[in-house]
């Protein structure tokens, strides 16, 4: 780390807003000359135009936010996980006990959870956050390629539907944390992010802020996520309708709206969003957790949707909602209901072969194929 | 090689025959016993039961193929690239010269092709066979990663709308190169084949077999390919109606039909399938090319489908046709209609990380982590 302190927690309020103003203020459009560059290219290179469908448009894309063409490969990489509970989890919206959260912490840190073999398999590391996890953690050493940051805010939210589950200041700590997390996996090289999230009840939170940042019912946008059944997902529906009443929410204040409904690992990685986008490094999304906190992060500032990308559609419909908010279609569609940062994993060699194609594919002329006759 | 000869030209046609009856015949059904040890481990790990969707059905039948649970981890793995001209081109189906198949065979080789960008982002090997280019090879050191195999049964097809595009010895003949591709490849220790292809005007003779092994209009199942305007199509709709009248097809003579209206690479592909399942070894499926040749590979051997896993949604609708007869959804999505291998080659993580969510994750027990509450 060169540019920052990691410990947000300490710093005044106001240095948090102001912070995360700056970095709002640093993040610039995509480079067009950059993208013309990439579709200029496509063209050369030894295929039918157009056939690699949707890796040329992430090209074009990753060519914009490197501001070169080709774009440099994306790697290495790294899935932050950030990890918080939930006061709503006393409503009973989930049908998991609230230890489960630090449990899994244990379980991510060890190696041994989904999201750790998912990040083998593609070469990525795993960097896990307790951004606000209502336990003591548990005393795990990390296994290789994974490492745990102790960065909590709160010992989770307050209950969102009877007051606001996070003060301002804390939902702007967590922010921060965010921004820091991204600033300091970018100064270590990192040149591709995936979201992740582990956090008992965080599904109910994530549906909250679907429904608040869309103007839509909590009815489309509720699922049952990590199992709950009819009734439970009815009695969920029914907590985030209480909650946004009682919240009366002001849609000019996207961070108040964060506060209000959010979990701690929502602001958390909304400032990851925010500081990755400064700092011209894409993030890839996982499921709805990370398509609301994106949302919070977009409401904040609209020019970080640039820097996005889907990585899977979670069978949550607040996931869909909100990613059609965002323009994403994700890459992966294969019904994946988990969290952790599983969808957007799977989804980094995706991203990284849309790179290839622009660096290593041979041109029509450097080939000496022949091309099509008019 | 320990068992195969790879000069199946050299062999009399009845050799051919009876070397693609043996390979039927080893060709055992999936193990359902490691299928129900995967289904009980999947509710083991430390995950919501089923919030893995596509991937815990794949670890399934990774479990079935290999006969064993976990499954071992499908690797290394090779895409084979098999080329062959055809002579339907004469009728003006493709935009493209013919000159670009043997043009594109030293482009994979020296590993310039799209497929070869993809392979090195996934690990994987690159075969290409030349099993039916109509003109001779341009003399290309090969690159790091890539064989270029000489197993050419004929220079190319013959018009498929004016004759049989191959005689049954030939047919039967690229049948067993790829018999005997797979089973290499099976002794050399691979694990995960993908089937990859090049050949201008083969969308053509594609289109013409899912037409036939499905009973189903050519205007249903053919596409653009590799550019064809819309009076190109339309032309290339009439050849295949042409092709299929002349033929007089015998819906129990799959090898047949393949010998009228198949290509080379279609005939060595479905050999290669059955090798590999006779092998126990999982094959994806590219494209059109590919699922028109599973077609006739599960026309000869039903079993065989067991063995397959569908790589990516070509847009060429004789895909999606062929994709549902054989019961296969595949992998990805994202709009490639270019062959190659390259979409099958890009679902490889995925089948790979399917793999390592039986052998790696943790169980609750193991991980201390708790269950749901009923």
């Amino acid at each position: 780390m060169t540019n920052s302190s990691l410990d947000p927690t300490d710093a005044h309020p106001q240095g948090h807003l102001a912070r995360i103003a700056a970095t709002i203020a640093a993040i610039g459009p995509l480079d067009e000359s950059a993208m013309a560059a990439a579709d200029a290219r496509q063209a050369q290179l030894t295929k039918p135009a157009g056939s690699m469908g949707r890796l040329e448009s992430l090209g074009r894309q990753l060519a914009g936010i490197a501001g070169s063409c080709p774009p440099p490969l994306p790697t290495p990489s790294a899935v932050v996980v950030c990890a918080g509970d939930h006061g709503v989890h006393a409503q009973g919206v989930s049908p998991w006990p609230q230890e489960v959260t630090v449990q899994m912490v244990a379980n991510v840190t060890a190696g041994g959870a989904v999201v750790n073999a998912l990040a083998r398999q593609v070469g990525a590391e795993v960097v896990c956050v307790d951004i606000g996890v209502a336990a003591e953690l548990l005393p795990v050493p990390a296994a290789d390629g994974v490492r745990l940051w102790e960065h909590r805010v709160a010992d989770g939210t307050q209950d969102l539907a009877t007051t606001a589950a996070l003060t301002r200041d804390q939902a702007a700590a967590a922010v921060v944390v965010g921004i820091e997390v991204a600033g300091r996996l970018a100064d270590e090289g990192y040149r591709l992010l995936a979201t992740g999230d582990l956090g008992i009840g965080n599904t109910t939170a994530s549906a909250a802020l679907v429904a608040a940042y869309t103007g839509t019912d909590p009815g489309e946008v509720t699922g049952p996520g990590a199992g709950s059944d009819a009734a439970m997902l009815a009695h969920k529906i029914e907590v985030i309708r209480t909650a946004l009443r009682r919240a009366g929410l002001d849609p000019t204040d996207p961070l108040g709206t964060l506060a209000e409904l959010g979990g701690l690992e929502h602001a958390a990685l909304a400032g990851l969003i925010l500081g990755a986008a400064a700092r011209r490094v894409p993030v890839v999304l996982d499921g709805v957790i990370a398509a609301s906190a994106a949302l919070a992060a977009t409401r904040l500032a609209p020019g970080a949707a640039a820097y996005l990308i889907g990585g899977h559609r979670s069978t949550e419909p607040g996931a869909s909602r909100a990613l059609a908010d965002l323009g994403l279609q994700p890459l992966l569609e294969l019904d994946f209901r988990l969290g952790e940062g599983a969808g957007a994993v799977l989804a980094m060699p995706i991203v990284q072969a849309a790179a290839r194609l622009l660096r290593e594919v041979a041109t029509f002329d450097s080939a000496g194929v022949s091309e099509r006759q008019e």
